[in-house]
């Protein structure tokens, strides 16, 4: 049975990759995360533009979920075509050619201890 | 491709700006925050009503936010008509002439280390 | 004009009221908040139903939300027909006579830093 | 009246045990938890899948949620057919042969103070 499920276009409009960390790395290390579940059987080609307060778009950055799996993705860890700065605004669409889940988490270390916020993005019509 | 996604209107039933805030100020100054996203192509002109336990609403507040641009507004630099009071339960309804996507973020830095939250807001019919 | 927006049926799969609290009452006693916003012109006749693992429900308990008010409710303030335990898992359905919009948050203050979690709540159909 | 609410699939894109814990054990140890509502007349049989980054998908884990009841099932528990690894990222689909509510909550307990995140799964169509 093909469990493909969720939609192709989901929307995340909050981000903000804190500008330092306490705490070994990289479990601890402050970060940002779009978690992707390619629930079907077709791989999943995944195309992310990030939306600034001051500039034009950037991206899209391109990933493959493969088939079955999923994939928790850094936006600290984005490099192509350019990085993410840090404590900048920014939000972003997601968008796949099969059906994916998006949930949107970000771990903050700034201070001694970690504080955590998650979740489920917008899936768009 | 214009990308216009989301809702015309979206509602938080969560709001509380918190009274005090420990760590450097802007980044970890206790905030509340509407993250908005207008990935489309025309301008989005945002109005923002707040509600309150025993008084009538406040506002509207209103913003504007350029095409393929994300704002993330705190509450607390609101100022026209009114300030919103520091302590206090609230609630918001976000209304604007074209599709937006809204979600809720608060950071607490109340005590020595902060804590965070977010979700997405309610996307209305 | 009539901003009545949300359901008339909402639920929420999680609730937990710790056990315990560090700093000061009532801002950081350790609760868990049920908020709900009436945006329209007439009252909000809510009746709330609380699940357990391990017997029947509880409630219905009623509250009554203004037209164009919110209300950021304890959990742990309900008292009628009967309290809710302390460090018991459970469950709630919130219903009323006219849409509303409801989010679920918790504040733990069981360690020395406070810990926040929030998410809009399930909207039925 | 049956209260049959919710959905037959539900979908989290994010999870993550973490790998250790500060306080007392079992309310303070790290954790990740599937809270499910079933508020219907009939027993809910549900069926859990786990997927993950670089392997095929674990289970179905198996459990019955009463009629009238909540489970918080802690994914940290699931043994059969095979225990979660910690501080692996995983997501779940969660299946029901009636309607239910899910919702995803984090306990993070690594640092001395703890961090909580909860949101609504994603509902299926």
């Amino acid at each position: 049975m093909d469990q493909a499920i969720g939609r192709k276009r989901w929307a995340i409009a909050e981000g903000y990759i804190p500008g330092w960390s306490h705490g070994p790395a990289p479990e601890l290390e402050s970060h940002e995360t779009c978690c992707i579940l390619n629930a079907g059987d077709a791989p999943a080609q995944v195309r992310i533009t990030v939306y600034f307060e001051d500039r034009e778009p950037a991206g899209p950055y391109r990933v493959e979920v493969p088939p079955r799996r999923t994939l928790h993705l850094r936006f600290n860890e984005l490099r192509d075509p350019e990085p993410i700065p840090k404590e900048t605004p920014y939000a972003s669409v997601i968008e796949s050619d099969v059906p994916i889940v998006v949930q949107h988490t970000r771990l903050d270390s700034r201070q001694a201890e970690n504080a955590l916020m998650s979740t489920i993005a917008y899936p768009c019509e």
